[in-house]
């Protein structure tokens, strides 16, 4: 089968690989879209490194159908359209029992451990996958994000009527912003640095756009909001400034909420008593649980988010190098590109 | 009355004030003890200013008896037994409503803002007593720190097999320490740097004590939980180091709880990946709302929490000097002192 | 000032009175708009008898402006529009204190034991009323009910995904339908037995609507929801028979939401065993908090629910005879009907 | 290897069966000590047929040693001691990923539809396994109806300072009112009707014990509790007279926990409109997730908890006629029985 095979930083291509075995617990999925994330590009180009193993096909957010299964799966048949999680999680440790899935003792992923997505087929446990009836092959493909918005907007912890910002209008910024609309925020401001993107949220329900390198931002919030400031921020973005940001913009409680790595492994200073002074939080937000695909699926379902008018580019697997131009050269028009290893959908 | 007012800081001393007057919906209490906290002696030692009015009266740890009320309480009677909330908050604004009544928007507060506790009488709004019945004096006069241990511990969202860490074995470190323990966690350790005071919580519950000026408290951490780490750190220290402390013994899907202030004013650098990457929330527990009060006022009468052993020193008003010269002098034995202005109670 | 009185049942009418006073931490409302609910029927006509006094002016929903207010009211002022809180809770019970002020161990209420809105003005204590900023007229004279609905749906518990069905089209069935629509329910259904109710449900968001007179509701209900039954059920009809719907279309581990009273005083009977064997629960609804109107404000601001559309009629205050006439004669069409007791708004 | 064996009703003994096969994610577990519960002898005298295979070996609460395991299984190791779940849930359905496996949609269970615990040997799936460090063989035995404890404690929503009424000091009933004790209730009452079993609940922390036999409960809980009545009532009896004890015992917004089966057959009348004009919740708390059975082992390990002193009895699996024997006719001393299949531990 095909495949696109990341050998090492910079040096990678489409391969022609042996089918993966299906396990007795496992499934193959044929991939019908798999959606390229930016931490794919971090691992093509060799700024992430840590938890990733070379040679490997890259690719974590995906959807296909079942063309194998093993004796000991049940819940789904094949040919059935699935839903797929990415973090390997084994069901019995401690953060798996309790509910947090994603935080699994025995951790593992595909596209960075195990072999991804970015494949004609892909082998993974059954209980990775998802029945994805009622959605369609794009909205399948991007619940991994979508878990992750979902999961940044619960993590703030929205009142309704809290001002909410979000940083950094990228895919889980703006899912993040869609979620976070669910929860009757009075204000739902989106922060970044391209007028496009900016745009953009707005059309999908962001209540007021700031481009920080045209405006002030946090004078900006503080007149929107009427000087109360933000009770929850999400931020996506990927630079440090956007912590230093985020905390000139705090009202009273306010929670941070981190989703983005910066990657610049510069501290940012804090003032240990500015946490209890200005009373604020910050929380991480990262990963996807089986409990949150379950319920980012049926919000999607129930049209409370669109992922649809997030796509968009689609290109066969051939194309690979045409997609990597697009995300490099065009990283603004760039919002997901479904790669599409068995023809179009 | 008698009252010991600070005219500014390094200037104070005990005064005849006149007796305040009752509010409409107010109340006189005639203070049977009054519990002397850390941040009173930083208003009479300048250390602190924000939010001080000078002259003022301090005290805000209190307990006693209502001599006079206001036609518009109902909820007490004059000779009720009362523990007293020290935050004046206002009952109608969004945070009040929503519960959060110690992030009033109208916030003031008792010996710092108005009159406080350090005199034979005080005066505040109805609102803020409640009935002290089955509680003894002395635990009546530590509700308001016994309120924020409390918080910390509620607030670091403890689950039953947590390790637990505290911070500072100071009577807020004690009692967040002994609330936590209420919550099953499965190591319960308490780090200080004086063996006295780390003797103590043993003794009132802690499974394992570690000075930190004798032993690597992160190394000891790791081996104590078996290479887990703390899922909770409830941070009571008042140095900046106490939060680097914190940072390095943090075990998966950790909160940080800030209780204590350093005043240090330098910033602490922190890795903003490093919330994503080790995957910890830094959060406050500042104040005490009124709920908070009415459960851990239950919490004591139902021994979940020993407040009696922590008095220390009782002294009558007339030796104020005594009081500060034991706080300043003896630090280590005065866990906490009672003020009683009106005679031994 | 012009009120209307029910001298006892069956006997009233309009009346002048004495301009109510306004006590000390109190406010005088201008009565813009009332609406009324079927429990001010209830007592015009001496079907409830429970916690009502005799006379009285009923009316309990309505919004209006400050006319006056006392000296300890500090958060509204003269000329302010404000949503008004019908239950008067006390704020230092344990009840209050714990947030849940429609329970208040000191509860009375407007328009029951205390003169209610259906008058130009009525007195109420200030911590009662919110300010109005964003809200129209229209949905500020339907905060209370909107309130209720807010509780019910809460109260129900709904996960995204589940199955939710409403049981009685009424005003406050269809408010909790449409706060009910904001979890992210797979289906909503509304049972019901007029077909112009029915309608109008489904203008509002319900998914399926299920007449009970031409269709059987449990086949029904099982067949949209492919067998799973319903997970969430809120009752709002005002028959014994209701329940017995209820506990026929419970799915797995069921909730059922009481909000309506029968007033029957016949006895359900119910297999004290179906509810481990069958997993279902029985929960109340009853009353808004102070919180709830914070929420259901807010949620009303966000555009969550509509409530301007359920206004059917308007009348001055002085043509009660023809308000209770509509109300009376024709039942379906008036949803909503409001009095104006100061004129056209 | 040896097993008890029901055929079908009163038709069962000891029987030579095969060695029970490992499946590719299962173990073998070999039984150090199984448990006897009322629906063992429920199934043995045929009061319990719903979701019953004949024959089969019964047993369903019980501890042992990982005698062999399936590739699949990673998170024990031959030769652990483990505490084993009875419930057979698949993980892959929507109430296992949302965390409620006891209500899982392919439900399936040791002792009743597969085969159980009263054998030397028995075989289940290896995630319903857990490493039992630091618990005893005692103690691991009766997880399960700790676990049942824990559900019904939870499920009461007890807040601090709530009066707690427990009926019937059977097993789960005593489990569960250890469980209510560490949620800091003002007044935890044991209702029951045998002295003995009272006396033990009293030693056991009952703060107050009634006789319904001897004393007028209603009276006895609102003379207790000074007028209030119980805001939390757990009932654990197996009279359908049980519920209505409930009823008349509920203090404000009261929640009533439904764990006992009556298997009556006979309805309790209630009215429904006391739903609301009482304010009372009725909820069933049945089975244990896997996440209860973590938490459960925790706070037993904890010592919130004693399970030791529920043993009275302890038999070899040869000697299951002294078993019945004691339950028949000793019920009272019979708190809990524990069956050795391989000796004595």
């Amino acid at each position: 089968m095909r495949a696109f095979v990341v050998n090492k930083p910079f040096d990678y291509g489409l391969a022609d690989l042996r089918m993966p075995e299906c396990a007795h617990d496992g499934v193959i999925v044929k991939v019908l879209a798999a959606a390229l994330c930016h931490s794919d590009l971090d691992i093509i180009e060799g700024r992430r490194r840590h938890q990733v193993k070379f040679p490997n096909t890259v690719g974590h957010e995906f959807t296909g159908i079942i063309a194998e299964k093993g004796k000991g799966v049940t819940h789904v048949n094949i040919g059935d359209h699935v839903v797929c999680e990415c973090i390997i999680w084994c069901g019995t440790c401690k953060q798996c029992r309790m509910g947090f899935t994603s935080l699994c003792d025995n951790f593992s992923e595909l596209g960075t451990m195990e072999p991804g997505a970015f494949a004609q087929y892909t082998a993974l446990p059954g209980r990775l996958v998802h029945p994805a009836e009622g959605l369609t092959i794009e909205e399948a493909a991007l619940m991994e994000p979508a878990g992750n918005g979902l999961h940044a907007a619960e993590t703030a912890g929205i009142l309704p009527g809290d001002n909410v910002v979000i940083i950094g209008p990228g895919p889980i910024g703006i899912l993040a912003m869609q979620f976070a609309a669910s929860f009757s925020p009075a204000k739902l401001i989106m922060i970044g640095t391209r007028d496009s993107r900016l745009a953009f949220a707005k059309q999908l329900g962001a209540t007021h756009i700031i481009n920080i390198n045209k405006t002030n931002a946090a004078e900006a919030v503080m007149e929107i909001t009427g000087g109360r400031g933000a009770e929850r921020i999400i931020n996506c973005a990927t630079t440090d400034v956007s912590l230093e940001t985020a905390l000139r913009i705090t009202g009273k409680n306010a929670v941070i909420v981190m989703e983005g790595l910066s990657g610049s492994g510069k501290p940012v200073p804090i003032m240990m008593d500015d946490f209890i002074v200005k009373n604020f939080s910050i929380v991480p937000a990262s990963g996807v649980s089986t409990r949150q695909y379950m319920t980012a699926m049926e919000m999607v379902k129930n049209k409370k988010v669109n992922l649809t008018s997030l796509v968009s580019h689609k290109f066969p697997l051939e194309q690979m190098d045409e997609v990597l131009r697009t995300i490099r050269e065009d990283r603004d028009k760039a919002m997901k590109i479904l790669i599409l290893p068995n023809g179009s959908v």
